[in-house]
């Protein structure tokens, strides 16, 4: 690992001068402080803590809601910090835009502001730091991403498959054999894996489903408006599972709306257990995230990273709540 | 839960009786025993530990050598005392036999003897309890298998799929483009994993192959004598992976014997790094199980099932350790 020395040499500058650019210290320039944490960077430094001094994680945070207690990343975000606090950590919560992406790389960000490692949520594979993170040098936890080969990065999530299996078995269960299947945008690793899961459990149980039994767009109104009346008139399917809980809730209502009753007529089934699913009418059946466990999860894989403990992927059982969103498929008359 | 009261009364026996009978009192017939046993079995009734009482966990071993340094799961169950001992449990090493596992179900078992959870390993997709798993009570974590909507239950194992990558990626860098594979049997879930990993990972990285460029056997022998020279002549390979170091090692020494050069004709990788691959002629390349650390994670896996932490499926990175059995692709004449 390269030293404050090796990076002076570099640069031809004394090891005190690295030393402070390191530490943000007022009297370096802006221009010679990227100079040496690029450099640093570059060769591979990273910083030791030595004991007194406070040690800092951070959630990067992207597309997700965690402000308030029911938004999807609070308790994702309140599990992490119930672990890290205690353990002596400080824990900053960073709403990570394209701009702070683009102007810096996510080990220059992390060295910059003295981050040991992060808990990375709701990032899309378009993000910018994705493209980073094969080959970053700094620990991270990826919720519901995944980076291959890098033994500096680790996956969380619940297992996708298994949820999906719990929701197509409940279905077979009560008599539906045309599936369908409603998907937010595929520009998400989490969105491609629900989907294929989907394709493989139905094949798994002999249920036939290809792509054209599938719909997905960045607006929920395409959703519900265009792809899920083509689903129930075309594919004639009895039960719709919906990558999420916001396209489940509006599909119950898009249904209603057209004349369908739920579940007499047709079943729904979500993804999450958001608050919000003990709520609709009817209570919305949907496979259950528990994000607090999820939390702490995201805890533990980092710090085994940190502890050259080469976690890859960790992933939490999924378990289905059934409510009134589902029911036995309606007999042919 | 059931208490024993419950079982007391279900039984028409005293409450003493049953609680002497579930901890092996002499007094007690062993067929009254087994009934006991059976009873708070199918009642889900489990032992809650009092304080001072030793806390009692199992290493249940099938098909793997384990009693000295450098035999495969030595070091695997060294990892799991490492952590289990410190925190104050007792840990047994249990050789399964088929008869032990006919005679008693997994959950008796661990009733019967107060083991509180268990790391199982080597076990194949044939062995009776495997076929309980699904349904059992008692937490346990299952090395290199898959039991799918159990909360009790964990997986745990390295990435396959990403060392399976690094290996073919390794292979394509160097020039192979025809690339066979060798595998044990099919019978246990890791072969079937491995063998999926390979043809996904070729697929992935457009390189042609099909099960007929791969081949299986229980023995060793077959896999060497009959597939091998298949994979080399009709199917013109130029490198082999191997299931594992047993095949790759028995893999070299047969491609030496029928007057291929080892790196120059033909390039070998093995999986999981045995000891034994450093001293192959040539050293062998191979993808790294790290079994110390799958060991501990073992632990951290059953610790947090017993703490109602749903973890499913735990993944270590894989490595590829790069040897002398890999090298530039021959150039054709």
């Amino acid at each position: 690992m390269a030293t404050l020395q090796d990076i002076a040499d570099k640069l031809g500058i004394s090891k005190g001068t690295v030393s402070k650019a390191l530490n943000g210290a007022p009297d370096i320039s802006e221009s010679l402080q990227k100079t040496v944490i690029d450099t640093a960077v570059e060769m591979g430094y990273r910083k030791i803590q030595r004991s007194g001094k406070s040690r800092r994680l951070c959630v990067l945070i992207q597309r997700m809601e965690y402000q308030a207690p029911g938004a999807f990343g609070y308790d994702l975000i309140l599990g992490f910090r119930q672990m890290a606090e205690p353990a002596g950590y400080t824990v900053d919560v960073i709403p990570v835009t394209e701009g702070l992406q683009h102007s810096l790389s996510y080990d220059s960000f992390m060295l910059q502001y003295n981050y040991l490692g992060a808990f990375v949520l709701g990032f899309s594979l378009e993000d910018p730091w994705m493209k980073e993170f094969p080959s970053s040098h700094t620990p991270a936890v990826l919720y519901d991403n995944y980076v291959s080969a890098n033994p500096c990065m680790a996956a969380i999530g619940i297992d996708n498959r298994e949820g999906m299996e719990l929701a197509v078995s409940h279905l077979k269960s009560l008599g539906h054999r045309k599936i369908g299947y409603l998907s937010h945008a595929l520009d998400s690793h989490i969105m491609q894996v629900r989907l294929d899961a989907f394709l493989k459990t139905m094949k798994q149980q002999e249920l036939s489903a290809d792509l054209s039994d599938t719909g997905s767009s960045h607006y929920t109104s395409c959703c519900v408006e265009k792809h899920l009346p083509r689903l129930l008139s075309e594919k004639q399917a009895t039960a719709i599972i919906c990558s999420h809980d916001l396209i489940a809730s509006a599909a119950l209502v898009q249904c209603q709306q057209m004349g369908y009753r739920v579940p007499e007529d047709i079943s729904i089934i979500g993804f999450d257990d958001l608050p919000i699913c003990a709520y609709t009418s009817p209570p919305l059946t949907t496979v259950r995230q528990d994000r607090l466990q999820l939390g702490k999860s995201g805890y533990y894989a980092l710090e085994s990273l940190r502890n050259q403990v080469p976690i890859g992927t960790l992933l939490l059982h999924a378990e289905l709540i059934v409510r009134n969103s589902t029911g036995p498929v309606k007999p042919v008359r």
